[in-house]
C-alpha cells in the first residue's frame, strides 16, 4: 500500500452550505496543494460561535491521525488585529485565527507550537479585508500539506487566545451544577458536567427544567420511546436525551439550561 | 493510470452536520485506513428513520463499483443487543447495524454474506455505549479498506434483520393503492408504484389529494410552470411533482399520503 | 511529490442533502473514474435558481487550478431539448445543462469551447427523462476524468445560453441605483453594485431600506455588534451586512431589496 503523497487537510468553517466560501477554499487548497486529499469536517457551527467550534474541535481532533492539518475558520474579527496562527496539537495542525477555539481541546491535548503568520509570500497576492479563510489561511494549509516548516509563516508566539468555558461548580450540599453547553442534531442536550468529576454513578439523580432522571442510563434504548433519561454520552459527558425522541424539544432545553446532579438523601445516608 | 491504493469508504448517517460525530467518525477512518478515500453520501437521512435510509441505499448503491465500502450509521438501537454487521452485496460492502437498512437494496440486489462484527481486534479500545460509529463501525470499514476480510470481524450469520416497507396493491377493480414513500429536497413525491406494474401507462390517471393527474408525463417541465403531474422517475416509481415548484407543500402532502393509479372507465371500454 | 492520477471532479447542485440523488451521482463517478478525487461544492444552490448558481461558479471556479472539472446540475429544463454541454473556461472544464450557468462567470473569464454531448458512447446505458445528472453529465465529467477530449462527446457549438443578470445603474445625479442580488449564510446580503464602478469611496453612502449607511467600512469588526454597515466584500462587490449579526434579518432584506450608492451634496460641493 502507497504510503499519502501528503496529508489531508480538513475544512471545519460556520460558512453553511450554500455560498461559494467554502468553494473558492477548496479551490485555493488544490491550486497550491495538489496532493492533499481534502475533507469536510462541517461547515455549520453556529455563525460567529467559537464556543460551540472549540467543542467540536475538542470532539474530533483526537480521532485524527499525526500529520493531519485542520483549516479551522470561525472568524468573527476577520480583518481586525486578532492575529491569523498555525498551531501543533496533538502532532497535529490547526490552522485558524487566533480567538479561543482550542480553548476546549487543550485540556485535554497541550498545545505544542504557536506561529503566527505573517508571511506575506504564503498568502493570496490580493488579500482582503473580510474573507482570510480564502485569503490567508487555506494558502498557510495548503503550504504546510506541501511540506512548509511552521516557521516559514512567522515568529513563534508564547500566547495565545483563550475563551471562557462554563465549568460545572461543587456545592457545600456535594451537588454539581452545570448547564446544557450544546443541543446536538438529535436533540441530545450535552452538559459540563464530566463522568470523570464522580466517584460512581450508581444512585445519582439529575435534575433538569422540572424533571428529576435517575438512574444514569447506559444508552438511549434503555427506556421506552419518548422518554427522557440522563446517560454519559460518548465524549464522557453527562448528557440529557429522549428515546428515539428529541429531548431539547420535548423538555424546552437550550444551551445554558441548568442541570444539577446530586445524591438522594435516603441513597446517602445508606451508603 | 494508477490502481487507487484502497477502494473508497462513504459515508452514510442520520447525523446532521453541525456536530463533532461524523467527523470523529472520519479521524478514525484515515487513523487506521489513510490511503482510503472518504466521501460523504448524505447525514441528513432524517434520525433514527431506519425506512428512509433503507430508501436511500437501494437509489444510491447500485451505481458503486464493486469493492466500495459503505459505512452506514442510523441506530436507534446503538448499545443494546442489536449486531454491527458487515454485509456483502452487489460486489460491495456495507457496515451497519443490523436493523434492516438493507430491505429494500435486497429486492433488486440480494445479499451476498452477512459477518457479525465481533472482534475486539478490529474496534477502538475504549468502545462507549452510544457512539457505535466511532468506535465498531468506523473501525470495521477502515479494516476492511485495509485488505480485512470478512470473516476476521466474526462468524457468518444466516439471518439478519428486515423492515416492512409499504407496498402498493392491486384491487378488484385493477386500480392500484400506493402511497408517498419519500419527500425530496424539491417537494418530489416518490410512491411505492412502479412502472414494472404497469402493462403501459398511456392511458392511467393518478388520483392523489383531492386531484387528478392524467396523463403521466416524461418530464417536469412537460407542463407550464407550477402545474401538479405525475410522471415515472429516475428510480421508476411514480412520482408526484410540480414543474419548477414544490408538489408537496402545493399538495400538502407527507410520507404516507394515499396515491390510486387507475384506468377510466371510457379508456378501458375502448380497448 | 507524485503528479495526481487524475483530475479533481467538483459537484455543484440544488439537489440538497437528504436524498440520494448526490450519492447516485458519486457511484457513477467513481465507477468510471476510480482515480478522480471527488469534492463537494455545494448541494444547496435554491432550488432551479440558475441566477444563484451564475453567482456562485464566479465567486469559485476562478480559484481552482487548470484542468479542473466542475460537475454542475441545476437543471429545472431536464428532459427538454435544452443541450447538454462540456465548457472549458478558465483553462478548466464545466459539465452542465445549457441553460446560462456560466454568464457570471464569463464577464471575468471568457468561455473557450463549447461543445454538445451527443455521444450516447458516455452516457449510461438507461437514460432517464428526470435524472441526467446522473445518466448524462456524471458520466461525461468522468470520461473527461479519464482524458477524453471534448470533441469526443459531439460538435462543438457556436452559441450557449446566456440569462438576464441584474445590473446597477448610473443616473444623472451621479447616484448607482443597484440591488442585493444574494443573501449568504450570515445574513450578507451583498449586490450588484461593484467596487470597480466607483472613482473611489471614501464620502460614499448607501441607502438601504430606511438606513443611510455612511462611511464604506473596511470590515465587520469596524462597528459595533449588532449595527449594520456597508463595506466592498471579499468578490469586491457592496455589501450590507451586521456586526456579529444578520442583516438580512434586522433590515428585513430580501434578493432584489433595492440599495442606492450617492454622494452626498455637501461632500460634492467641498471637492
Amino acid at each position: 500500500m502507497a504510503v499519502p503523497t501528503a496529508p489531508m487537510i480538513t475544512l471545519t468553517t460556520d460558512f453553511g452550505s450554500k455560498d461559494p466560501w467554502v468553494a473558492a477554499m477548496k479551490g485555493v487548497l488544490c491550486s497550491i496543494a495538489p496532493d492533499a486529499p481534502l475533507t469536510d469536517l462541517s461547515h455549520d457551527i453556529a455563525p460567529q460561535n467559537v464556543l460551540e467550534g472549540a467543542l467540536f474541535l475538542a470532539a474530533a481532533i483526537p480521532y485524527f491521525p499525526a500529520g493531519t492539518i485542520h483549516l479551522v475558520v470561525v472568524d468573527p474579527g476577520v480583518g481586525t488585529n486578532r492575529k491569523p496562527i498555525v498551531v501543533q496539537c496533538a502532532g497535529q495542525y490547526i490552522v485558524c485565527p487566533d480567538n479561543g477555539i482550542l480553548t476546549v481541546l487543550e485540556q485535554s491535548h497541550p498545545v505544542e507550537a504557536v506561529h503566527h503568520i505573517k508571511n506575506k509570500k504564503y498568502r493570496l497576492p490580493a488579500c482582503s479585508a473580510t474573507f482570510h479563510g480564502r485569503d490567508i489561511f487555506a494558502p498557510a494549509a495548503a503550504h504546510l500539506a506541501r511540506g512548509k516548516k511552521m516557521s516559514s509563516f512567522g515568529p513563534a508566539l508564547k500566547e495565545h487566545a483563550h475563551i471562557t468555558v462554563p465549568e460545572a461548580t461543587l456545592d457545600a450540599e456535594n451537588q454539581l451544577h452545570g448547564e446544557v453547553i450544546h443541543v446536538d442534531h438529535f436533540g441530545n442536550c450535552i452538559t459540563n458536567i464530566r463522568e470523570a468529576m464522580l466517584d460512581d454513578h450508581a444512585d445519582y439523580r439529575v435534575q433538569v427544567a422540572a424533571q428529576t432522571l435517575s438512574p444514569i442510563h447506559r444508552t438511549y434504548a434503555d427506556v421506552p420511546p419518548g422518554t427522557p433519561l440522563a446517560l454519559f454520552g460518548s465524549t464522557g459527558q453527562l448528557e440529557i436525551a429522549a428515546s428515539m425522541s428529541n429531548a431539547a424539544e420535548n423538555l424546552d432545553l437550550h444551551q445554558g439550561a441548568p442541570v444539577t446532579l446530586f445524591r438522594p438523601t435516603v441513597s446517602r445516608k445508606g451508603k
